[in-house]
């Protein structure tokens, strides 16, 4: 097409056809679609919403990020057309979220408490890690772990003297059929004798309470620690405040986390229970397995406890072995779990 | 019962009960459940933990967030049991979530933007703002709304010069019958002629292209603007890192925003689309709705321009009237549409 070119003035009013900011989100890389692959969007309603947001999203290339989507959008649109969620919930539920975002930093992570709370965690290790019969359980990781805790040689302690009181663990990494893993990274943290995590101290300068062992070519592994105690998930930010609407107790049983990492093998993340403990049976976010819960036994030999490192008696004992699997086994477990997903599926159509 | 003291010594080595900071959360006003009341939460699996964590919750005293979270747990449990959810993505949602709420500020609201993408503002604007046939439709608030326009008189400019091609607003707020309605508070913001908000500048020291008008003693309004243009919502932040991964089309077609607050009326947010914009049908964020598409006409009358407060011709016109709801008509309107809404349910059963 040929047309006589604009003049400075006719060209200055010439409606623009888009904004600049459209080319430059172009330019950033934003899905430049041909609008003709598109459904027509206008006048979308509570009964055509969803069909439509899930067909925009059908323009995905990854097939299991459109099946997820899609399956996420249902069930929000159908929570919110069940419940009739008002504007006022609506726009709390985005402050509540915003405030749990802006919370969190390098030591506090909100989200995953959140999480914790609503039983997803829960729920995601469940569904991820099957067991066969004997292994180690896994269970929650919670919203302590941090990168940054130190090498701990065996026998080593985890915790600066005056932490807690004393606790001595000790045990064997194993294969299923009781082989020691050897070179098997452990990460293990646990509160203080107050209940409370380094990462909940003001001013925190270096790791305490928290340390990364490697077990020894028979797959034992060793160090000192201070007996965990019960706590409550932190309830000083949004989280605490929405436990507190839902007349919620937020105690946790005394634990100590561990996590296993070995060439091989499936990483597990789980984490000791000490039997007796008043919340044992209502954990606030749901991680106990009765396989997780331990005896402590108490030693008062002055002699034991000088020779392990410690400056008296008596100390707690805690011995446990691990019996981790194979990535190939875990396999196998995530397809007999899915086999068995499938069938109840059928069972109940 | 009475036990002889403990030595100073004994004391300091007898077990704590709980942890100091079970106390402390307790003070702070977690609430100290009568631990007999709650279930046994051990061993919880896929199948028994939805349940379980409903049962928890339902010790809640406000019925409506009782069941409001039954309903959010079951649908974000099934969510996961349905797709697999594998503890990867779940951390990549964790991330995401979190990076969500970090890039929030007082003038950046990516929760509602993740809202808007998902369609879930669009719905819960349908579900709470059903109108009678000939009353103004409500659509989505967006996440560009600012508590800190500037009150503008009638005639005046929300823009200041040079920020685009002028156009000139006005037309009458009534109720159904078509009585004006006096006072009414109008909120208006939209974009510049590069597609950007004021916000959305670096070093914003005051708002510019919103404003705050009121109507006269018969419902009339006028105010100089500046012709909104198509834009992509903000592509820079998690939200559009997403719908990057999504191959989503980022664009909302060119709109004025404009909300509406007068008393004994149902307060309304809507936005006015303009015809021709070549992503009227495809709104990246679902707000189109044919009755708030409008014509803009292009005026070359010089006189009239410099009347109005304009350097100079042309100008664009948009003639626009409203009619509002009261508060009683929209409860009328809303018991009608929860009664479609069981109607629909039954006819699904």
């Amino acid at each position: 097409m040929s047309a006589a070119p604009l003049t400075n003035d006719q060209a200055s009013r010439a409606p623009r056809k888009v904004g600049k900011a459209v080319q430059d989100a172009i330019d950033r890389g934003a899905p430049n679609i041909d609008l003709a692959l598109l459904p027509n969007l206008t006048d979308l309603s509570a009964e055509t919403l969803t069909a439509n947001v899930i067909a925009i999203n059908s323009l995905c290339e990854n097939p299991r990020l459109k099946f997820v989507m899609e399956k996420l959008v249902t069930h929000i649109h159908d929570f919110a057309r069940e419940v009739g969620l008002t504007t006022e919930e609506w726009m709390a539920a985005i402050q509540f979220l915003t405030a749990t975002g802006q919370i969190c930093s390098d030591i506090r992570q909100e989200f995953i408490l959140l999480s914790d709370m609503l039983g997803l965690s829960a729920l995601v290790d469940t569904l991820n890690h099957p067991k066969p019969e004997g292994a180690t359980e896994a269970t929650v990781l919670g919203p302590f772990f941090t990168e940054d805790a130190h090498d701990i040689p065996a026998g080593g302690t985890i915790a600066s003297e005056g932490k807690g009181e004393y606790m001595f663990v000790e045990g064997r990494v194993t294969d299923m059929q009781g082989n020691g893993v050897a070179g098997c990274k452990i990460e293990t943290w646990e509160t203080d004798e107050d209940g409370l995590y380094d990462t909940q101290y003001e001013g925190r300068s270096q790791p305490d309470c928290r340390g990364r062992l490697t077990t020894d070519k028979d797959g034992y592994y060793s160090y000192r620690a201070v007996k965990p105690v019960a706590y409550p998930i932190p309830n000083d930010g949004p989280v605490g405040q929405f436990l507190r609407k839902l007349n919620r107790h937020v105690f946790r049983p005394a634990h100590l986390h561990m996590q296993f990492d070995a060439a091989g093998f499936e990483p597990l993340t789980t984490a000791l229970y000490i039997r007796g403990d008043e919340y044992l049976t209502s954990d606030a976010v749901f991680g106990v397995k009765s396989s997780l819960v331990v005896d402590l036994k108490e030693i008062w030999d002055e002699d034991k406890a000088k020779a392990l490192g410690f400056k008296s008696a008596p100390y707690y004992l805690l011995e446990r072995d691990w019996k981790l699997i194979t990535i190939e086994e875990a396999e196998v477990e995530k397809k007999k779990s899915l086999a068995a997903y499938y069938a109840t599926i059928q069972g109940n159509n």
